[in-house]
């Protein structure tokens, strides 16, 4: 077999077989084809797609070896959000769904682009430690019964090495590519089940409406395919989820839900995967909505999320401290008018969050955890002149400005009150 | 400027401007650019294409200095051809036209896939330098009017590295990348003209008419635009040119022209590219075909090539001698039934030939010059059963196998006369 004759087979559209993709990725991964060749190869599946039994294939020859899980006895589930501004649902639903009883082994990942990443997250409560090595990870997990950690050397090697390449040469936007680099790290989990939230919206990376959902079918394929059960929900990114965006803002937030706190679009996200990924783990689907309620309520799932961070090496009791949160600047951008919020330009507060601090414009920039924006309107409430629509906490002057910038021009009030968004567009199964 | 946005234009499609193609291509020759990103790249235009500006400045990037050629007075004008089998034009053509006074520096190249290269054609005669410097090449030029030999280190220099990045990433067959390589080439050899002939038919590269009319026109414009003035005609490679291929064999016969023998096509194709060289040297038409004519009878072009071989190390009487085309074996295959000659596979024929020794199935095969095929019919010929089809010359058995199973299902008879092909489609001029 030649890589010269794999890459012209895709570029003129026919399908690779097991053996080809495998060829190309083992080898690409093993260092035996150069990757002048790979990269043509990536840019010749941008332009010309693979079915979902490529998609599998690829995804397959992507994995190093699988999480042995055998000795915890009990459903493993997972979820994987493909991106948002202010998605911190996996802070508060990895602790709430093992609070059932269900483990969630999961692999998370940084800040990219406009969005912020659940390990920054988590790196706000000093001591919290990303970087456990498997045995450690798998004894939380045993413990606590979730456990969130970053991608480690054993977990798809050749993904970390065909994305580096991808960054460089324009190939990150082709969804098998997108759905090879998630699955083959989320199966690399050894878990049963693992439910998807695929982002849509002015501040999801999949803008179209259609595009997200190819993603993700094709992700349900190939999970399904892989043997464990996967769900899809499609769902909104035309406004931040929750109120608080920025590293510590979110876990704080995050741990007001966990406190039983009701804020609206998070916590119906936060439920409504959750409880896919209990009905996936065998449990009737009302059972599931009354004992998520519950442990939000009676601080199950709360005193669990205190654990993870204690086993982690970070102090639960630092959120509740008033330096946690604490910024050198607090700045409002005020509504110049009457009317209804009815548009945020989702992106761009993202953008204004990393320029803050929260996020890298460079890889090697270091992150302010406690900087970042509190929205005090969302879509479709009353707004009167005046009000404060964006509260900005900043620690640089400089930076403020910027942000500023940005967030004056990233909403819009109109005199007649708009439709709340919906919130979940679709569940995809297969 | 940074390398990944040029690629990301390229790829959705958008046209790039001089600056970015010149960031490219002479970053990619001057090793800034690593070739991971420029196969990349290379890929991208495969499938967005370029426009004539476009596929201009990137030609013009690929150049190294142009040959100052200015210190010989008189019109200099080259021909091209994109390859076909038993195309011996540039032999007959190069000493005809230096024979009327005008100047051919020509730059060749060796055999690529099933057809046979114009340097390898040359060296069957013992002692012929191709590798001439351009010193040595300038004086022959000034000397005999007319020198042939292989592209230097001066010429085209990023070409070189390009083409071989394309060789390993299927990104060979791209228009604006066939256009840029040879006319990065042909433009570098300081020429006040040039006369392309673009061959389409079962035995050239581009098959398709369209295709092959699109690089005409391209590589016409690219020509113009550079103030070169260029002419291309689309001709037929339904049959090989002539009846004569493998490299000494070519010579022969390309020394019967040149003696004023009338091989038709091969001739006819001959006199209408040098008077088209001629006509765009400033000569009237009528004079330029009259003087072509008279030149091959009274052995002046003869002369003129006799030269050549001469000024370039070889024996021109070689050619005449018993042994130059001597073979172990002489093979026929035979004509099974009655009818005329309808068609044949012109690129298994060529392949055939290439199998015997002519040309390199690896790039470190050793070429046997004496080797090759005789037709001893063309379409639209009459034929009587057990004729003479294919004369196969061959040193070896094994080889001579292979190429009788590839030729002896490369023609058909049929019982009604057919059309003789067209010899020349099209002349293309802007």
């Amino acid at each position: 077999m030649r890589a010269i004759d794999c890459i012209r087979k895709k570029r003129d559209g026919n399908k690779l077989n097991k053996e080809e993709i495998e060829f190309m990725v083992k080898g690409f991964a093993e260092g035996r084809i150069p990757d002048y060749q790979f990269s043509a190869f990536l840019m010749a599946i941008y332009f010309k797609g693979m079915d979902y039994e490529e998609t599998f294939y690829m995804t397959k020859a992507m994995m190093g070896k699988i999480l042995d899980l055998s000795d915890i006895e009990g459903k493993k589930v997972d979820k994987h959000s493909t991106g948002g501004v202010g998605d911190k649902v996996s802070l508060i639903l990895a602790p709430l769904v093992a609070s059932c009883g269900v483990y969630v082994p999961m692999v998370s990942g940084r800040a990219l682009g406009h969005t912020g990443g659940t390990l920054d997250k988590l790196e706000s409560i000093k001591g919290y430690r990303t970087d456990l090595t498997i045995s450690e990870f798998k004894n939380v997990l045993k413990e606590v019964g979730c456990s969130i950690i970053g991608q480690t050397e054993e977990i798809a090697p050749a993904d970390k090495k065909i994305y580096a390449l991808r960054d460089v040469t324009a190939t990150v936007e082709s969804i098998p590519l997108i759905v090879s680099s998630i699955m083959s790290k989320k199966l690399s989990e050894g878990i049963d089940a693992l439910v998807l939230d695929v982002k849509t919206g002015n501040g999801a990376f999949m803008r179209n409406y259609n595009k997200a959902k190819e993603l993700a079918k094709a992700m349900v394929e190939v999970g399904e395919r892989f043997g464990v059960k996967t769900t899809a929900f499609l769902t909104d990114m035309n406004q931040p989820l929750g109120c608080y965006i920025g590293n510590a803002l979110e876990v704080w937030e995050s741990v007001q839900v966990l406190s039983g706190e009701n804020i609206e679009d998070l916590k119906k996200i936060v439920i409504e995967l959750s409880a896919e990924m209990l009905s996936l783990a065998g449990w009737k689907i009302d059972d599931a909505y009354e004992e998520l309620e519950k442990n939000l309520k009676n601080g199950k799932a709360l005193n669990i999320w205190e654990k993870v961070v204690k086993f982690h090496g970070g102090d639960p009791k630092i959120v509740y401290k008033d330096d946690f949160l604490k910024t050198n600047i607090v700045h409002y951008i005020h509504s110049y008018e009457d009317g209804y919020l009815s548009y945020f330009d989702t992106f761009n507060i993202g953008i204004a969050s990393c320029l803050l601090g929260a996020g890298r414009e460079k890889k090697e920039d270091k992150i302010d955890h406690k900087v970042g924006i509190i929205l005090h309107k969302k879509i479709g409430d009353k707004v009167t002149k005046n009000d404060k629509i964006f509260e900005i906490r900043a620690n640089n002057e400089e930076k403020l400005k910027k942000a500023i910038n940005i967030l004056k021009k990233s909403f819009k009030i109109e005199k007649n009150k708009p439709l709340k968004p919906k919130l979940i567009y679709e569940k995809i199964k297969i």
